[in-house]
């Protein structure tokens, strides 16, 4: 029943030594990596020098290696070769959640034409079976949600500087010698590999494609002292929290840090951990929880396409194949604390309904109704400003934002 | 490429008829339910009566009828049922835990023998996927644990019982009154319903084959307001945890109430939530957490069967195939809470190591390595007694068991 597999491996990283680790101390498994493309010709290696090859179409052109599993940090070298082995007739697994997100669509449209498998269970939170959970388990159930911890830099970071109270600066140091960040961590500390990993989500979970430049993604390098005073002192944590609603056929996202309280599943995912919520219509709020980085859990998430390879599993997309067609709409609000240390108008962001404000000697700070588009808009403006976001409880839509509004006009003319 | 499912249902209570809501408010989904048997004439139906049949071979020998959706509540019955239809060369699905784990192997052998699809991912932990996850994503990865809580009516009374300080008595009438707790809750409350479950999830993530009057079962009927002042006093919560471990080719397995503390996700997992813990080698540990009760999330479990036959999908056991069998050894050491009321000889329990004896006016405690076997022996004793006993830390291994016990005794003396 199970297919021989004849791996080439593309990287030889934290990721992909650990994936050999793993495949020779798995039992039971035929496949093996018969070659594995490099870049640097003198980096000492763990193997003999006859396995690797510096030139990819070694493996690219090998008639005899049926599976591709990419784990390169370049995603679009990463795009070439994915592309040209799936055109070969190769099934493909990688861990690149940039190279996936970006090209999604069209990486969907090849894999169909050539009736390949590209699996990626790798790309997304690390060792939770995420994508597979919504492939296979909840494929005919309609979800109102998926939220969570995507990435474990970030996660480590807000955890060492808002529980342990270490500063910023040292906490992405300690991250970046535990291997979790990247040397260059602004794919991680301004929310894009979030950004990505949500992307690949909403297509499973609600069968529509999102392009990165259209969907807002606000991390965490503005947070400021005065930030985690505030959330402290009403028993929030802060938490980066990629968000995908569904509502009446229309999905909308974003990537904000999020003000959580204990009753909340993540309120309890630290250090580098990742968790994701999964809100089914039946079967209620589900929660999965496990390591977002390093080389064995993400190894072991490689294993499982490529095992999965071995009985010729393929993702049926059936949330995008369904009769009624979700489409993306990001024009919702949100209710959100907005830190900001000049004097800035918050139309700008799409606010005007406001809870509350505080003005202060050194920093203000506004709980508000923010568009989310609008928001997307004025990144740059939020950046350079030097601005703290954060959502506070769940989001509205546009159509329940005036009665909420009013309600809370009452609620306050009320006290 | 999907096929046509005609179902049978037997069965029309809390799931059943949350298995028919869900289905019918399902989009993109090539099944219907033909016939449902079921046995009071005199109950009004909520759907008219020709879809209902009082004979279950209207069902079981109709030609037309290629899947039987088991949702009945006795367990014989339910087996002879599935056991039948099986033979017929129909799929099953079935949400009834007793009668898979009575029956593993001998319904492992009949789905085999006759090449159909036997499903049962609602029998275990309601709408969290944990079977599929570890036939399907943890299937090459060897696993060191597999623990959590299994059973939902219990949690609720514990949750009840210890964080909102009611009675056992309340508490459990709560749980009948929301329809977590059956009229007799004898199988919940005495660890029997989780020890079916973990008898299945054994199978799926070690490959072996338990026998339910292998497996010690202890509850919470003997919990006392004492045992509960010990943990509140230490920062434990109490949980019933079953506990399935794996070293050196050896499974070990026992239900027991368990002391834990706010580091083990289980300590969040509230009122009818079930949660699960899987270690593995090389994913770490994967926490997930779901709806452990309710017609709707089992529902939805059983719909995510019905959806899997539907692209031929069977478990594929790889577990048991794997080359290196597993066998059950429970002759081990787990570090327990004993309560007893009248003074008792603690080496019926295999108790060779006492590290804390507490004698007080009308109870006493000890804190001590405990053999499962032997408790498996001595479990009449126990509940006659009315001790309780309680999982402390984690369990060691026999052969460990006296390194531990000379490092406490070492720790004893520095002190």
């Amino acid at each position: 029943m199970a297919n021989k597999l004849n791996i080439g491996l593309f990287g030889f990283g934290c990721v992909g030594q650990g994936l050999y680790h793993v495949l020779n101390n798995s039992s039971g498994f035929t496949s093996n990596i018969t070659k594995i493309a490099v870049k640097d010709k003198s980096k000492p290696r763990t193997l003999g020098s006859d396995i690797f090859t510096f030139n990819k179409y070694d493996i690219l052109d090998n008639p005899e290696i049926n599976v591709i599993v990419e784990l390169i940090d370049d995603a679009d070298e990463a795009f070439e070769i994915v592309k040209y082995a799936i055109q070969k007739g190769k099934h493909v697994v990688t861990a690149n959640k940039k190279l996936v997100a970006t090209h999604l669509q069209e990486l969907y449209e090849l894999q169909k034409k050539h009736n390949v498998s590209l699996l990626y269970e790798a790309s997304t939170c690390g060792s939770i079976p995420i994508i597979r959970t919504l492939e296979e388990y909840f494929d005919n159930e309609q979800l109102n949600k998926v939220s969570g911890i995507f990435n474990g830099t970030t996660n480590y970071i807000l955890t060492k500087t808002i529980t342990d109270k270490i500063s910023y600066q040292i906490a992405l140091k300690q991250a970046q010698e535990k291997g979790f960040a990247e040397s260059d961590p602004t794919s991680d500390v301004e929310g894009f590999d979030s950004k990505y990993k949500a992307i690949i989500i909403a297509l499973h979970a609600f069968g529509v494609f999102a392009k990165p430049n259209d969907v807002l993604n606000i991390g965490i390098t503005t947070l400021h002292d005065n930030d985690i005073k505030y959330a402290s002192e009403k028993g929030y944590k802060i938490k980066l929290v990629p968000t995908i609603k569904h509502t009446d056929n229309k999905v909308s996202m974003y990537v904000l840090p999020k003000f959580i309280k204990q009753e909340n599943p993540l309120f309890f995912v630290e250090n580098e951990f990742n968790g994701v919520i999964v809100e089914g219509e039946f079967s209620g709020e589900q929660f999965l929880k496990g390591r977002g980085a390093g080389g064995h859990p993400t190894g072991a998430a490689v294993l499982s396409d490529i095992s999965a390879l071995s009985y010729e599993y393929k993702y049926a997309f059936k949330k995008l194949n369904q009769t009624l067609k979700n489409t993306i709409d990001n024009n919702i609000f949100i209710k959100a604390y907005i830190r900001y240390n000049t004097l800035i108008n918050l139309e700008v962001l799409g606010a005007d309904q406001i809870f509350e404000q505080y003005t202060g000697e050194d920093y203000h700070y506004a709980v508000a109704l923010v568009n989310i588009n609008q928001l997307l808009l004025q990144r740059d403006y939020i950046l350079k400003n030097n601005l703290f976001i954060a959502e506070l409880g769940e989001g509205v839509s546009a159509t329940v934002k005036k009665s909420i509004a009013n309600e809370a006009l009452e609620i306050s003319q009320a006290e």
